[in-house]
């Protein structure tokens, strides 16, 4: 796959896909996230090439994502750990799950679920909210680019305004 | 990259990483929210070589993701407009801005912001809640599996626990 480098992009979309680099490493966050912490344990439920797991953890290690410490149970084994800045990436692996779960399922075909612990209900939809938590729809937002952004106030849209002609949205 | 298929994976995080396919998809999806509709202006934006523009616009439409329309100046030229199932993936490109808003930018590195287009004002940071809007942590929740989930209630914890021991995280 041919790769243009976005780790300097102004865009923090952009400079995100950079730093994950593939979906291998969302799925190992994915992973660690229901306690997986072992290298076997990930390469069996991954069904990944060792050498693609090895370099996948390295670079995750590197980047801040994941962090190795010795096992918990004592062993001479190392375990992978999420830091901080890993489990910052809840948000996306949700987003990513209740996207597959609304789009790409047939109706009523089984898939997993992710509920509250405490109540065994399923977790609610991600919405997008104002500051003060309105809830706004993609059309109700814009992105500000650097050259308009300094002031914090734009005395005129920036350089890619939205186009798209407010268009009813189906309720779902 | 070597792929892996995940197109009849349960987990829906895996399904929708298949169906996105590429980072691609995601940086022509944002393009597309911010107005950009066709194939010369993304091509511009993103750097991209034609080759895979096309081939990544042709998948987007065979997936639902994208529709082609003639242009809406009454010009020859095509143009590609997200979909319902496309616009959704509003919150995967919300989440994954503002991990790296977070995350990967020096204190002060300027970079683009998402604003609400009423107030100017930055959106909030994407929450995951209970369905009774509660917020959750991370290790607030679970995935539950096939073969535990058909009844809705769950005898025992299943496939994969969470073994992670829950530590302090701190506010931010």
């Amino acid at each position: 796959m041919k790769r243009v480098s976005l780790s300097k992009a102004e865009c923090p979309v952009a400079r995100s896909l950079d730093a994950i680099g593939d979906w291998w490493t969302l799925l190992i966050v994915r992973d660690a996230f229901d306690g997986v912490r072992r290298f076997g344990a990930f390469q069996k439920n991954l069904g990944i090439a060792r050498g693609m797991l090895t370099a996948r953890l390295k670079e995750m290690v590197e980047r801040g994502v994941m962090t190795v410490t010795p096992a918990s149970d004592g062993t001479a084994y190392q375990e992978y750990v999420l830091t901080e800045k890993g489990r910052d990436l809840f948000a996306v692996v949700v987003a990513l799950r209740q996207w597959g779960e609304a789009h790409l399922y047939a109706p009523g075909e089984p898939h997993s679920t992710l509920v509250a612990r405490a109540t065994e209900q399923r977790v609610g939809r991600l919405q997008v909210r104002a500051a003060n938590g309105r809830p706004l729809r993609w059309d109700d937002t814009e992105v500000r680019t650097l050259k308009a952004s300094p002031g914090g106030s734009v005395a005129k849209p920036t350089g890619r305004p939205r186009r798209v002609p407010r268009t009813p949205r189906s309720t779902k």
